[in-house]
């Protein structure tokens, strides 16, 4: 079995794409974690319709978070 | 009694079809879950009224899901 | 006094009617539940307007129920 | 001092009426509750705007709860 | 310092005003509350526009519960 | 580092402003508050577009609020 | 790995913007965060479309922000 913790870890340092609740898709670098699945993301930015906005480092809230994928 | 988590176990390695809070469908397979119902798909992807888009790997939070079913 | 816990357990593979928090309607066969009222229904099919749609063995998380009835 | 669950203890077996979170109302027969304030109505049924729909013993989920008054 | 459970002490036995997370204002003599702040009101009534409703005695769980003032 | 709780110590019988999660905002003097941030205010009034509606003492349960300043 | 709480700690005494779960966007200077992310802001400003609102010291609690970013 992978557990989710697992495919964490994996993802150091690679980019990901997180859905959040309200919509919004942050991609990033993963830094890290914590148990309430808070993360790290580094050269963090938001991706819209024909847009990006660039946010650098950030800590997104885990409640927020719908979905974590390894891109 | 066929716990909940039974039922997961059963599905490891299936094709599973998540429904998500906010009314998206995702589908993949169940590579595995954690005590919260986090969950991990490979190969998943959102299916959307006349298309789908491929996701891949993907950790999903349990507090978004509302149901599991076997496919 | 009947808790709570006692109407699902004599409700274990007996029909039931799950109104879930976003209006959803979702009968079945109840195979079993656990403490946080994660329930496991067979045959289980969500029911609109006038038709139905057919789901299978599926796990609904107790967070999203609003009510579990006796058929 | 009265309790909430003192109020509670006192109307079992009582009419009472339960006012959703979703705004709907359901009257019956109080059976029994848990520490969660889930609780287990008998000859239930929700009353609208002109008319009642007939639902039998239901177990309710606290958390959808917002009061319960006795009638 | 006032607690908030030493406001809610004093308060017994007098009317208080509850305004709840859906807008509703609901007044009624304060008999006793417990650690989630689920409260017991007696005659109970709903303020609306220009009427209200009477409601009795009523048990309204903390969860939904905005503010409690002292009239 | 200046811990959340030493701000709202400080703040102790001064004015403070209260945004809460509907949108209003709570104006009063904080007389107290618990581990949960539920905070009592006295001589509180609700601010709207051009007039203010007095509250007197109240309780705000923390879950409902969104942050508190200093004023 | 970058654990979150590493992140919030190098940010103290620094600018950092603050998404909220309304859609609010604060900004100011890092004094202090507890365990539950609640965090404190000094000359704190909420910005909008065309204008900025000046907040001044403010906690602003875990539960309603969604990102904490350095500016």
């Amino acid at each position: 079995m992978v557990l989710p913790i697992d495919l964490l870890e994996v993802s150091i340092n690679r980019e990901v794409s997180l859905l959040l609740k309200d919509g919004r898709l942050l991609k990033g670098k993963l830094l890290g974690f914590d148990q309430y699945m808070n993360l790290v993301l580094d050269e963090a930015r938001e991706e819209k319709e024909d847009s990006e906005r660039r946010i650098g480092k950030v800590v997104v809230r885990g409640s927020n978070v719908v979905s974590i994928s390894l891109m």
